[in-house]
């Protein structure tokens, strides 16, 4: 025996093991080596492609969904919604400035995850990762089921496939991120930016004509649908249509939980985007608003405020009208892709924290977190199923869960700027995700984000009130299980870890003593082979046949005194015709009796068929046999396969073991 | 090295494996020992209901087919059906003569298939065994189809559910024949026996009636369905009519097939019951046959013939009438009963001579076989459902089957008279199902027995003609595969048997190089109990680890060395973030310098973790290795299981292997 603690260095090979050419090569592009990362990263025009369609889709829609509100105190409280938009705006920028610190703080990524993970504890992030991928999976269904129910107004014929044909979206937009981020991030970059160009065109033209006169009303506008008596304007009725409006946030989020995907020097690049993205967005979304209240625009399910809009501006559905409602459709869609950005880069964070299954931070060959995004792929087509691609009933599940986030978001930086103010200057820290330093102002960031969080937790809560009927119920029940579901993950991994850790471990001693037993159902070249097999193991062999024809065994216990070398026969009778049990019963008396030093061996003979439906011709004993006492300690089973694909007689010795 | 041919006597044990309590038992009831079998054997009574109720039931629809085709030359010629039923009773006659012989000549039962396989050949006897099995699964689905139609007929509301219903009945005496042959006789005597005295008292009276006088003929009979012009009485149509009544023979050969159901003496038993059955038979279907025309029944959708004449014997819709009707349909029903006696009784046969799977020669706990029954139950099933319980469109397929068997049979027995003939009396000649020893009169049998054949052929072609349109080509094309498919695994087990046959083969020399080869992810317990198994295997191990990042790597190479034991580990790069192809490549690379004494084996870490569900927590390596090369010669893979459901720390012997 040689003495254990001696050091032996490793033979190191490069291994040739290129991936094999196959549909898939074709499908996601040649395999990119671990070496290639640097190159896949993006910079900031194809990461605001990548990250800002889906918060610049909420421009599509956020001033109608301010208006609808206000529309229940009559035609005169649209005066209201530039005002509302206004504070929303100032919220926005609450919002982005802290995702902007957070940037910096946490190069890592991960965003409400991550700051929630460091600051508040691993139950507020796992509540924050939990909120943040329902929401993905609801963005890609929801995005993808809109711009489908576009092209079915469109085009009535397909709406019978509706559903079939939101799954193809998803599973397109799927294989497109697979083929890695940076190619997906230049295809879908193209109708990103046509929809910002369409939208900085059209409010531009508006401004244009606006400040010349000649912006005018709409003409024909679609009539204000009064449901019931005129509501009075209370606080209540503003309040709502502010929370209403607060899906123009919704996405602001993404580039904080995507920043790896970003060039060197990655915080830096990602706080620019983030930057452009916001002034985008508020400059879109106040322009509309304005612009909208001023042409006497009404909120209608006939036709939509940017439409109206857009028909006022270019005076009429010409070309330019129709380009900017493709562009809208087009962004609704785009949004999804986001979605796809986020989701995989999450996931693998926590898999990484082991609250998710550690396949997820596997990267596919495409340097993507491949499985994240089949994951991603597999829920949204799931829901869209499930929800028969209806846009009604998936919205109101929509965006608690980003609002969720954003409140743990802020809490998050306000509990770390307090952090920040208890250091002398000079002194560091460092966290798991950041470095802590000492910082002037602490006191102004932290009442900043306290107040973004309030206001954010109000929103969240808002939407969960009010929506609750509506199917935002299931959001509240799924959170918790989801978070319970990370609980128990992450308690099996540290179990795991525990149970299989070398520490404090005394080495088992040699095995001493190792039985096998050989179950054969008759005498031939396979049993044969297996005896050989177990010869090599041990001088202790059994060989065990079960019995449910006297003739057949006394056959067998003839021909095995021949072939059997000398090895014990066990003859098994099975008055019941069962032909595992009896084997399980002896193993299992002879594995009581094991001895600390002693392991069990049970050598199946399995013959390997030439082709594979000639094993429904077989008794799968060998299969059956291992399922059965896989979960029995202290056993191994060892099937030694014997292949008859050779000819038959040739004693070639490849046909043995 | 101990000397070969060394004669050891074999252990026997008898085990107390007894088969666990469960749903089973309280399903099927208690598991009979294979001692049991003889109590389990049929006697007359109870097998003329298990294997008549097929034949039995063709009396209550064969007078109404030969009507049917003689109204297409007016009602002038339903005088001819009773001469024409006089001539099908004729055939009737020599093919039960014919079967009376075949049981006693073969007492191990198997009917036509062991005629034809020792009369005239393999591939004879392939076809009439796909024939007939083909017969017993569409028997299933006719008649439980029709039953369930005769329900609708009388409850409408359950016609959408009529697929579902026919499933329910099939799963249902699936499940009373699983309970064993006895057990569901008995079962099944009962709506038997009930038929059989209901049709002879309706016979009964009606003769009695008849003698007196006062039987009359039908009142308000449906009308006449005339399609077309009256056509002329030619010879087809006779023909035509008489083939149409042969369905009256359908079921004569089940007893044949059966035999090994009954007691002793076997063959006297069941020939005593297939006489008292051709001979009901024979009188019901006279009797109907004479006293429907007599009657003036008229053949029609509306109302059957047996209603027609049992509403003219009982004088109304009273309850004799009510209770005919109600035994007609539970025998209809019935016929299903018998195929579920024969099918797996004739699969077991093939199974035995390896033309079907050798599983379905397994007797199950009740002795039946289990496997035989459960097949026929699917395939009757998957048929219903495809045809949607329809009767109308599975008849036609049915018949041809029974007809074609019928003819092989006849003709094996002719061949086997002719065998006979050519003996000297007191010779013997033993083949596989029979004895042969001269007879006198062998001329004579030949002659009939060869009418037989020729009459039963002309009505399977007449068959196969004048159906091939309305469904049966399927079976004239199902026929040919299956036989195919029968030989094709034939093939498979002979070419197995002289793979594995031990005669003229060079006994492998002894192992001489073990080599072990260790994959492993890490450095933990689970690896460390691995490594202890495989030293107890080999000296010669290679521990090989896939790397897919460095920093990883060298903690690896660290801990190994500490709890290595010296062993070689090998580092394989994996640029391209492969983790079970390079494995495959380096175990590929070994195998293929290996020499002929030498054997390789895989020893797989796999650590089983407490709940099932917590595989999906885990990369399947040790799964996935195992499926890649259980293909490849020469290497066997063993999964050394390492159970972590023990305490964590508490150093048990039983945690490792």
């Amino acid at each position: 025996m040689k003495a254990r603690p001696q050091f032996v260095a490793p033979d190191r090979r490069a291994v040739t093991a290129y991936p094999s050419r196959s549909w898939r090569t074709w499908l996601f592009g040649r395999p990119l080596s671990t070496a290639d990362a640097p190159h896949q990263a993006i910079g900031r025009t194809v990461g605001l492609a990548v990250f800002a369609s889906d918060a610049l889709s909420s421009t599509a829609y956020a001033t109608q969904e301010i208006l609808t509100v206000l529309a229940l105190a009559g035609a005169a409280a649209f005066a209201h919604a530039f005002p509302i938009s206004i504070t929303i705006v100032a919220l926005l920028i609450i919002v982005t400035v802290s995702y902007e610190q957070t940037i910096h703080a946490y190069p890592g990524g991960g965003g409400a995850y991550t700051v929630a993970r460091d600051n508040l504890g691993e139950l507020p992030a796992q509540v924050a990762a939990a909120a943040l991928l329902t929401d993905y999976v609801l963005t890609v269904s929801v995005s993808v089921s809109s711009g489908v129910a576009q092209v079915c107004s469109a085009v009535p014929a397909v709406y019978g496939h509706r559903v079939a044909l939101s799954v193809m979206c998803v599973v397109l937009i799927m294989i497109v991120n697979l083929r890695g981020v940076r190619e997906s991030g230049v295809v879908f970059a193209v109708p990103t930016y046509f929809f910002i160009g369409m939208m900085v065109l059209t409010v531009g033209v508006a401004f244009f004509r606006y400040l010349q006169g000649s912006l005018g009303l709409v003409t024909n506008p679609p009539s204000l649908d009064a449901a019931g008596p005129l509501r009075p304007l209370t606080l209540f009725l503003l309040l709502h249509a502010f929370s209403n409006g607060t899906t123009a946030l919704t996405g602001i989020e993404a580039i904080s939980n995507g920043i790896t995907a970003f060039k060197e020097p990655r915080s830096h690049n990602a706080g620019v985007t983030l930057l452009w993205m916001a002034a985008i967005l508020t400059s879109l979304f106040l322009g509309i608003t304005f612009l909208a209240t001023h042409i006497g625009a009404i909120p209608s399910e006939q036709e939509t405020v940017v439409s109206q809009l857009a028909r006022t501006v270019f005076g009429g559905r010409g070309f330019p009208y129709l380009l900017a409602i493709a562009a809208t459709t087009l962004i609704l869609v785009m949004a999804a892709n986001t979605a796809y950005a986020d989701f995989p880069r999450l996931a693998a964070l926590q898999a990484g924290d082991g609250f998710l299954p550690k396949q997820l931070t596997y990267r596919g060959s495409r340097l993507v977190f491949s499985r994240g995004i089949g994951a991603l792929a597999l829920l949204a087509s799931a829901l869209i199923i499930v929800f028969q691609a209806s846009v009604t009933s998936l919205i109101p599940l929509y965006a608690i869960g980003v609002f969720l986030s954003f409140t743990l978001s802020q809490a998050g930086m306000t509990r770390r700027w307090w952090k920040v103010g208890r250091l002398a200057p000079g002194q560091e820290i460092h966290e798991r995700g950041s470095v802590l330093r000492y910082e002037r102002g602490w006191v102004a960031k932290m009442c900043i984000n306290g107040f973004g969080a309030v206001l954010t937790a109000i929103v969240a809560l808002v939407f969960a009130i009010t929506k609750f009927h509506d199917g935002a119920w299931v959001v509240v029940v799924i959170i918790p299980l989801l978070v319970s579901l990370f609980f128990a993950i992450h308690r099996h991994y540290r179990d795991m870890a525990a149970r299989l850790s070398l520490d404090d471990w005394g080495a088992p001693s040699r095995i001493r003593r190792h039985r096998v037993i050989l179950p054969i159902s008759g005498v031939h070249r396979g049993t044969v082979a297996a005896l050989r097999y177990a010869r090599a193991l041990s001088d202790d062999i059994t060989a065990v046949h079960v019995s449910l024809d006297p003739a057949e065994a006394g056959a067998i216990t003839q021909k095995w005194g021949l072939w059997g070398n000398g090895v014990r026969l066990v003859i098994l009778e099975s008055p019941y015709r069962l032909l595992l049990e009896p084997v399980l019963d002896y193993i299992k008396r002879i594995a009581d009796t094991r001895q600390p030093n002693e392991t069990i061996t049970i050598v199946v003979p399995q013959f390997v068929p030439r082709r594979r439906w000639h094993n429904l011709l077989h008794a799968q004993t060998a299969v059956l046999l291992r399922l059965a006492l896989l979960f029995r300690p202290g056993i191994v089973i060892t099937n030694v396969p014997y292949h008859v694909k050779l000819e038959a007689g040739s004693g070639l010795a490849e046909e043995t073991v």
